[in-house]
């Protein structure tokens, strides 16, 4: 067992209305930086596990998004492996 | 001038306090996956720009981060550029 770095994204399906990514839209407007486009926000989590592989770990990302970390419905997610120079990704 | 996408991390500093993070770390021991740590809550950001260059592009995200996106006490962010292979980054 190793201890292994991951980081989630985890954004909001595409053609779904993200309200969020609009009122900053129009914050960034006022703010004079014109002609921004589908803006989207979503959660970034970081954190660290014990695995017996770095595709042990991956999976169990992906399985905590599944299972917590996101909205099967709305959402989708990344995983990635941040130890080494190689990232591992695991989407879905 | 050419349309760019950019993924915008924006993150709680380390040593900071992060609720949701620790609010996450209690469901997933519940849910079984014991021993995760350092579970760290931010905001990823997808946007489109135009822009006259990549790197102004993301020079261009980073003066957002700075102005609106991230809040520059408690927050570092980092800028990457998604279009073509090589990605091009600039974080604070």
């Amino acid at each position: 067992m190793k201890r292994y770095h991951l980081e989630v994204r985890v954004k909001p399906r595409p053609g779904l209305l993200d309200p969020q990514g609009r009122a900053i839209q129009h914050a960034l407007d006022s703010l004079g930086f014109a002609g921004t486009e589908d803006i989207r926000v979503g959660k970034v989590i970081d954190l660290a596990l014990m695995a017996g592989s770095p595709d042990a770990a991956v999976e169990l990302g992906r399985e905590m998004c599944r299972k917590l970390l996101a909205n099967p419905v709305t959402e989708d997610f990344q995983v990635t492996l941040m130890n080494g120079a190689r990232p591992v990704e695991g989407a879905e």
